[in-house]
């Protein structure tokens, strides 16, 4: 079981009898490839504290999957029973990780289906949790699917990308989002090369994403976050794709610490860099990027973290934000799986959500 | 004898009975801070191989201070012994790394030492030997120090200054180059807030920069390479100023991988960058930075260093650049000893070496 292609493999998925959520465990790449079968709201809770799966869209449609193959084992016979299970359940999972808005999004939106159904049998109720769970992993694959479809107009064979953190599949189901152009170009035979930021201080491009490429079959390779000038002054990188947690009206784009750095050397070095980012990580009501808050994080994530010993004085201040907001001005375009929005971003990102509310 | 007054111990020095080279043993730092004595050929040999001693003027003083201990243990009666047991002496320690230019130069400089006083009595010589190790070091130190009077002319009270990588005291003798304009604005008391970029992936910033700084009282905050858009963006950085390994005539200037980062984003937010260059880095003959061989390090010290376990997918392709080469466009100016030479370069270095050349 552990052998697995990635490639044809989700990041979340229901098992073959429906009894259990099968997720890659995070927390052992990228030393381990181990699948982990999630059947218990324990195991389920554990697997989101745990980090053993990330990302806020796989993240989403795990706790979807966990709660209605935990509906399946809820009080049968009435429907006030099988709510009061439902709703217990849907708490405590809830409560993994306060802050992931996908959480709570995904687990609403199964409670919905459950009170929308109340009329029907619970067996009934629970063949609809299935499909409601299904219809969200199928929504995110589409987005990111989209959103590769778009973005990969934006390259061509041979050409060199770089990308920064992991907004890859291992943060959705399929595809991701940054690295959604790369393995929509990579069906097409684009036989693309992708350099990857370590992304200190949680070297999550060292261990996720240069992980998940590679086993993709993409042509990768590693560079520390100090690199990105070098290469792309010898000429090998033509695009940047990043993910993102949070774009303004504006187009200033949150999104994980060193991208802003990326950005400013891109611009050095005239390398077009586009934003991923699906519509409800946009937020209009968000003039600019100097309202998005950034979360600092604990000086022992840089100072300790993965190390034999402390690599840093005793007591010595560390600065720790876990994002950064790269201005508007840095990003040639936002990928959305409405399209392609280009400057002035107030208007193109209006007219994206537009098209959203006209169903495309 | 471990606790020491960084601001007052010399990175290597003499013993007081000159008996023994002192150093500052780097490898431990900076979770220990042990100051090693050596006194035979092997400890000074290892010293050097070992990285006990790093940087490059330091390890040039290190190795004058060194043979001339060994040179008080040699026959005294008649110079050809002498000199014999000299000549074998100083071919071992030059082994110890072969590519580092200081290290042969200043045994080089030590052996016409000895070539020039051979009229003399041993003793004598012995005693020109000590004065020409000391004349080396006192002139690492006045070539740093002067680095550090023109440099601080471009701060003031208060100030954010970044560095990059170690070009500090513990890479010279005594205020490294970089660092030099911050211990000589701290002896003015211009209480500066100093960011250290950690420089992966060896670290040099947060293991040796930072711990430097912090040991001398300066106000030091650690920060990721990723980080330096977030900080300049808050306005906390004024100036930039960096070490060097080698400048061209036009300016162009390797130095530690990631400077041309540094460079970019400081560009990006209108932070001036210095590059602080004793003349004996500045090398005349090269036109361009085109024209500087730059040294690939092995993948292991991206995926593994420092690691209680492999931190990247086996079998990864890891790109691993020690160094990169800042174009002189995104240079505001190069402190050497001799004044701050600004763009033009080709004209502003001519005339730097002009003024050496007439002794000021």
């Amino acid at each position: 079981m552990d052998k697995i292609n990635l490639m044809k493999t989700d990041t979340v998925m229901l098992d073959d009898e429906n009894s259990a959520v099968v997720i890659i465990d995070q927390t052992k790449l990228p030393g381990k490839v181990q699948l982990l079968s999630l059947t218990t709201a324990q195991q389920i809770w554990d697997a989101i504290y745990l980090l053993q799966v990330r990302g806020a869209p796989a993240i989403g449609v795990a706790a979807a999957m966990g709660i209605y193959i935990l509906a399946k084992g809820m009080p049968q016979e009435d429907y006030d029973s099988f709510y009061q299970a439902f709703a217990e359940q849907k708490e405590y999972l809830d409560s993994a990780r306060p802050t992931a808005v996908n959480l709570s999004w995904a687990l609403r939106r199964m409670e919905e289906c459950v009170l929308s159904h109340r009329e029907k049998s619970v067996p009934q109720i629970v063949e609809a949790l299935r499909k409601e769970a299904i219809a969200i992993r199928d929504e995110d694959v589409a987005v990111c699917k989209k959103i590769g479809e778009y973005g990969v107009t934006l390259l061509k064979q041979g050409d060199g990308v770089l990308t920064h953190c992991n907004a890859g599949k291992l943060a959705t189901v399929q595809f991701g989002t940054a690295t959604a152009p790369i393995y929509v170009a990579e069906e097409k035979g684009y036989h693309l090369r992708v350099f990857c930021d370590e992304t200190r201080p949680l070297l999550q491009g060292a261990r996720l994403t240069a992980f998940e490429l590679q086993e993709s079959g993409v042509d990768t390779t590693l560079i520390c976050d100090n690199m990105s000038a070098m290469v792309m002054k010898k000429g090998w990188v033509d695009t940047v794709f990043v993910g993102c947690d949070r774009v303004a009206a504006n187009g200033d784009t949150a999104n994980k610490i060193g991208t802003s750095v990326v950005a400013a050397v891109a611009k050095q070095y005239g390398v077009p860099m586009y934003i991923c980012a699906p519509t409800s990580t946009i937020d209009m009501n968000i003039a600019t990027g100097d309202d998005i808050v950034i979360e600092e994080r604990k000086p022992d994530e840089v100072a300790e973290m993965w190390y034999q010993e402390r690599m840093a004085p005793k007591d010595v201040k560390i600065f720790n934000p876990a994002f950064d907001v790269t201005d508007h001005s840095l990003i040639a375009g936002i990928i959305t799986e409405y399209g392609i929005a280009r400057a002035p971003y107030e208007q193109s990102l209006k007219e994206i959500f537009d098209k959203k509310k006209g169903g495309k």
